[in-house]
């Protein structure tokens, strides 16, 4: 019997574990930030639909461009992002993990560094670490927020090939003012002399309380938006990620994406979503409403929360537990495991402290108010 | 307006042009293996079927792990491929290329090196390249088969990471026989002290005349095989490929895969296909006999041909146009424009002397054969 320690996998992989929450069978599922409303059932006929006029063709390679759902992704963008995008500006892949992973394969890489602020999305620095780029975590105040001053003194220093912002922030929740994000561009194109890749990953953007920060790519040719179907449009199933950027990046990505990486029934998926964007866009609204009330109702409770633009709330163990404001020493992995067993499951994305809870339902919203009432109550 | 060279990606990808074959609107498309089967309606219902019902669940991620899927393709390889094999030694992604690609980043990458016999699939080189694999081309005799004195000699002295062969190869045609993959295999075990990965890339393994390579997985925790269902299951638009080999290296790949790679609605039209085998599998047969009577007509028009255990066949320049056996100095692109100009498009694969065409339907076939006997005509 053999395993992978007798394998020449590459030195840096070995002791690692795949990423990956937990998967629990519990009642209340709010910890990897789904959107807890399925499909609504024209959608599904509609899926179903062109799906089978894709399948009649299935022994055909698809469109190794996805000219179709890139148009139809630009047309989405153009109407609520505030700024016109064309097909050839926009590029789709399996997820935006995929999208991400292209992009370092590009512009990141062995020799290169890629920078991010932690905490942030844990995948940036795993897909940095696939794709052979250095990883450097850049700094954030004790709020959360990026610090200008620091972040573009580490910019200034370490000279980056890639800087990942993620706004809406996961898993703190805020998101980023565009005067950052313009600092941190800045000082990424002073650093080297042909400039930086500064990539904006604005997953959660449709559920943020400030507008998109898609308008900044115009006349900034190394700013990339990236999005995702999975949040929004509620199609984590469906594996579907874009960027948004000048056509070159584009172009640029050509140059490392598996050739018809986007399956047929993907993109027939994907195009009957997007035929149904104001019912999911409508959803979104319900989502915001129950993500401010979790706020609103865990700060009466007692737990410090970060200001949210996400589908989901950052929090702190309350106040009563702790004696201190998001008290860093806080046993916050056993909170998790509190709220567990009322049947709960949040993520402990592993700031000390803080966990993570989704907006799901107003009933499960309402279970994890309840499970965190409980918690303190036996703490009393 | 900005260009790509504008833009700080790699120095090794300025100047390169994306993979793809040409995509040319032509009556008869025999250029890129497709399977030229439409699926049957009764598949095509199973593939809405199921969709249906993952749509309905698309909100959630899908099963990072693809349990059900994997199973269904082990069950597959051990009816089908002489050796039985568990859902822990399967890994499915993307197409093979993402296989491949997941292969070279955990066993491959920056400082590391692998390894093909030119001319085979390009895809080696190109995904070597995007994840900082060093390549080098081995060597092939001038009929294209492998020297294995040659190509382990080659193997001692380079002492590579990652070994690929091609059985069926692409484009050539050929199986490669067992005694070779072993002696290939343990040259490679005998050259670094952890061993070095052999990929046997058998996508077109069911097309061939001699059995699959599968059983030689036993025991050889470091030999991997790579397979589609791009062209046995004509769903080249459903981009699945799979792997078997020892479960430790199904354990590796997961250090480097994407999560949630392998969309809800691609597992489920994978499954609806597996349902469908014998009836596929039919195809195969009728595909093969068509293949067989390429290689005979070919060769009494007077082209050299190399054998195919594959759903295409390399051919050169006839006779009558050369005078020479496979000259390599025979103008194959003019070859190819004559046959184009005669609505039928095949494929340059950049092998000097040698065209491939891919075996379509009896009429696809025969109007091939007609587009060489007029290209013959018109040079008399």
């Amino acid at each position: 019997m053999s395993g992978i320690d007798d394998l020449p996998v590459r030195d840096e992989l070995r002791g690692k574990s795949p990423y990956g929450a937990p998967q629990l069978d519990v009642p209340v599922r709010l910890n990897t930030n789904e959107n807890p409303y399925p499909l609504p059932d024209e959608l599904v006929t509609d899926i179903a639909r062109r799906v089978t006029e894709a399948a009649r063709n299935l022994n055909r390679y698809p469109d190794r461009d996805a000219v179709e759902l890139r148009t139809a992704l630009a047309a989405y963008l153009t109407r609520t992002a505030g700024h016109r995008v064309e097909t050839a500006g926009v590029w789709a892949a399996n997820g935006s993990n995929e999208i991400l992973q292209q992009l370092l394969q590009t512009f990141g890489g062995p020799g290169r560094t890629a920078i991010g602020f932690d905490p942030s999305y844990s995948m940036h620095a795993l897909i940095a670490r696939g794709t052979g780029t250095g990883w450097v975590s850049g700094p954030r105040r004790e709020d959360f927020t990026i610090d200008v001053a620091a972040a573009t003194a580490e910019i200034a220093r370490l000279r980056p090939h890639v800087v990942f912002v993620c706004s809406p922030n996961n898993p703190t929740g805020t998101a980023v003012a565009a005067d950052t994000v313009l600092a941190l561009y800045e000082a990424a194109q002073a650093a080297r002399e042909r400039g930086a890749l500064v990539v904006i990953d604005e997953a959660y953007g449709e559920f943020s309380h400030q507008p998109s920060l898609l308008p900044l790519i115009a006349g900034r040719p190394r700013l990339v938006l990236s999005r995702t179907m999975s949040k929004a449009f509620g199609a984590a199933g469906l594996r579907l990620g874009y960027l948004a950027a000048d056509p070159a990046v584009v172009d640029a990505v050509q140059l490392v994406r598996l050739p018809y990486h986007l399956s047929a029934v993907t993109q027939a998926t994907a195009l009957a979503a997007l035929d149904h964007t104001a019912t999911l866009l409508g959803y979104v609204e319900q989502l915001k409403a129950e993500r401010d009330r979790l706020v609103t109702e865990l700060r009466a409770i007692g737990c410090p929360v970060t200001d949210s633009d996400a589908n989901f709330v950052q929090f702190g163990i309350p106040t009563a537990l702790t004696g201190r404001w998001g008290d860093p020493a806080a046993d916050s992995h056993g909170m998790w495991r509190a709220i567990l067993d009322h049947g709960v499951l949040v993520r402990d994305n592993g700031v000390p402290g803080w966990l993570r809870v989704s907006a799901g339902t107003p009933a499960e919203n309402d279970a994890f108010l309840d499970a965190v009432r409980a918690v303190l109550k036996e703490n009393e």
